[in-house]
C-alpha cells in the first residue's frame, strides 16, 4: 500500500549516516549491505480496519494472509527472497481469540510457503479498529539492478500477470459482502482481491538476469506504479491498450468497464517494469522455462519528460494520470 | 513494551526455516546472522494513543521521541547498535499536520544522536486513535553473551540506572496533565516518563565484555524483568531492599511510597541483569571509566526453581510477583 500522506515522505528526514546503506526512502522497500554477497532488505505495511478491509471483504484468515502478502510483494519488487517477518497488531475489544488466531494462521499459511520465519512483534489493545502492522526482512544477491529508476528509451515495458481482477471483487464485496452468492469468476476476482500471491518467483528471475530492470509492484494500479516508474526515470512510457493482458475472468465484461479496472485497480500484486529490448527477449524465455507469463504492454519512449499514454487505435493517446487505488475511500 | 495478551506467543509458529536465524520469538528482538563478524536484530514496538499515551501525558514530539526510545532500549538490552528505522502510522481524524510533524521531529532529534537513518515506513488512516509502530534494526557482534536465560547461581544482580521515576511521573501526569506546574523534583519524573534515554552505551559495554551475562531492559517494571530472567534461566533471584539505587529526586518520599514505584514502576528503560561476581567487578571498573552507573542489588541463589525475592533487613523475604506496568490499565 502506498503512502496516503504524500506530505509525510517531504518531512521524513534521510540521514544516510550509515555507510552501509543501499536505497534509503522513496521506494516501498529499504536495502542495507551486509556482506560480499548480499543485501538486506525491508519493508512495513499497515492493514486498518474500515480503511484497507472490513469484516465484510476479508475473514480473519484472509487479514492476515493479505497483511504479510502485501510485504511480500514489496520484496519480490526488489528481486529479493523473504526470509523474516514481525507483527503487531493493536487490537480493539470486538475482535475475540479465536479470530485472532486465525488472522496469525493466515500469515503462518503463507509464511510457510516462502520458508519465513516469525522472528516478533508486539501486541497491544487499542479502542479504535484493528491496526495490523507487518514487517517483512528479506534478502537479494548484491548487482542486481532492479529499481525504478532504471527505465530507459526503447525498453520494453512488461507486467507478469493479468490486473483489474482484484478492483472487480472488491467492488463485489462491497456491493454485497463476502457472504454473498457469486459465479465462478466472480468468485476468483473475491480471491484475487482477498488472498493475493506476490510474485516473488518473478522477481527472482528478473534480479537473477543480472540485467537493468525498473520495477515495481503492482499495490495501486499500473497507471499510477508506471508513473512513478516514469517520474523516478524521468521517461515517457507509452503502453497499448490492446496489448494489456486480460484475465480470463473478463471475458464477458464490457471493454470499457474492464479498463478501468484494470488501469486503476489496484492490488493484483503482479510486477510491472521495462527491460531493454534484447534483456526482453531473453527474460520472455526465461520465465517460459518456469512456466511463468510475462507479457509486453508497450514502450519507454523520451528521456527528459514525465508522462504515461495509453495508445489506442485509430485514437489520439490519452494521458494517464497517477491516480492509483484508494481502498474504500473513493467508493 | 511488553506483549499484553500473553495468549498469541503460544499460538505464533516459529519455524525455523532460516538456518541464519540466532535467536527467534521470545526476547523483544530477534537476532540473524549476516556475516562472520556480525549479527542483525530487530526489534517493533506499537504505542496506541489512549493505551500508552494521551495527549495529557506527552507531547506530539515526545510521542515520537519515546516510540523510538521504547524499541532502541530493545537492541540495547541485546547489547547491539541501532542502524535503522523504519514508522508505520495510522492517523486519526483529530491529528492535525503540525502535530504529525512534531511526532517525526521527536524521533529524528533521538535517531540523529544514534546516527539512525529513517528507511522506510507506511503511513495509512484509521478512524480510531492514533497508531504508531516502529521497527528497529540494528547490529551486534557475533560471540556476544546477551541473554535473559544466562543467568547462573551466585551471579550478582545488577542495575544500570535507577528505576521508579517514569512511573512517578506518569501518576503525576494522569492526575494532573503535563500543563500543570510541577516542582523540579517532579519535573524530573515526568522528564523520565516522557523522554526516557535507552542504554545503549551500556548495552555495549556489556557486550563487548564478551561474559556471560542475562540482560532485559526495564520497560515493565524490575520485578517483572527479573521474573522473566529467572523463568528464562530457571533459577532463583534476591534482591536486597537497601542496595536498590534510589532517585535524589526521590529523597523526600517516604519510603513505602518510592519502593512500588521503584519495583513495579515500568518504562524507565535502564538495564537489569546478571553477571559472575568476578566478571562483575571488572565491569564495574569499565563503567566507571565511562563515568556511567552500575548497581549491584542482589544475587542469583539456586537452579532449578524460578522466584524473586526481596531481602529486607529483620524480615520475611517477600516474594516478588510478575506482576508489571499495564500503561494506563491500572490506574
Amino acid at each position: 500500500m502506498k503512502d496516503e500522506f504524500d506530505w509525510i515522505k517531504s518531512i521524513t528526514p534521510q540521514h544516510s549516516f550509515q555507510k552501509e546503506l543501499v536505497a534509503g526512502i522513496g521506494d516501498d522497500a529499504a536495502l542495507w549491505s551486509v556482506n560480499e554477497h548480499m543485501d538486506q532488505v525491508v519493508c512495513v505495511d499497515t492493514m486498518v480496519e474500515g480503511v484497507h478491509f472490513t469484516r465484510d471483504t476479508l475473514s480473519s484468515y484472509q487479514v492476515g494472509f493479505k497483511a504479510l502478502a502485501v510485504n511480500i510483494s514489496d520484496v519480490a519488487a526488489m528481486g529479493g527472497i523473504p526470509q523474516f517477518y514481525l507483527v503487531s497488531i493493536a487490537i480493539s475489544p470486538d475482535w475475540n481469540e479465536e479470530e485472532l488466531k486465525e488472522i496469525y494462521e493466515g500469515m503462518n499459511e503463507l509464511a510457510k510457503t516462502h520458508k519465513m520465519d516469525l522472528i516478533g512483534g508486539d501486541t497491544v489493545s487499542t479502542k479504535g479498529p484493528l491496526v495490523l502492522t507487518v514487517t517483512v526482512i528479506g534478502k537479494v544477491e548484491k548487482g542486481r539492478k532492479l529499481l525504478r529508476s532504471y527505465a530507459k528509451p526503447d525498453d520494453i515495458v512488461f507486467l507478469t500477470g493479468t490486473t483489474g481482477e482484484s478492483a472487480a471483487g472488491l467492488d463485489l464485496l462491497l456491493l454485497k459482502t463476502r457472504h454473498a452468492v457469486f459465479t465462478d469468476n466472480e468468485k476468483k476476482w473475491i480471491h484475487q482481491h482477498q488472498m493475493p500471491i506476490p510474485h516473488i518467483e518473478q522477481g527472482r528471475i528478473l534480479a537473477n538476469s543480472g540485467y537493468r530492470i525498473s520495477l515495481n509492484d503492482v499495490s495501486d494500479g499500473i497507471a499510477s506504479e508506471l508513473n512513478e516508474i516514469a517520474e523516478s526515470s524521468n521517461v515517457t512510457i507509452h503502453i497499448q491498450r490492446d496489448k494489456l493482458p486480460v484475465s480470463s475472468s473478463f471475458a464477458e465484461l464490457q471493454e470499457n468497464g474492464r479498463l478501468t479496472h484494470q488501469l486503476y485497480g489496484g492490488e493484483d500484486y503482479v510486477l510491472v517494469g521495462t527491460a531493454s529490448i534484447e534483456d526482453f527477449v531473453k527474460l520472455t524465455e526465461a520465465f517460459q522455462q518456469h512456466s511463468l507469463s510475462l507479457y509486453e504492454i508497450g514502450k519507454v519512449g523520451e528521456a527528459g519528460k514525465t508522462a504515461v499514454y495509453l495508445h489506442k487505435k485509430n485514437e489520439e493517446p490519452e494521458l494517464l494520470a497517477k491516480k492509483g487505488f484508494n481502498h474504500f475511500r473513493e467508493r
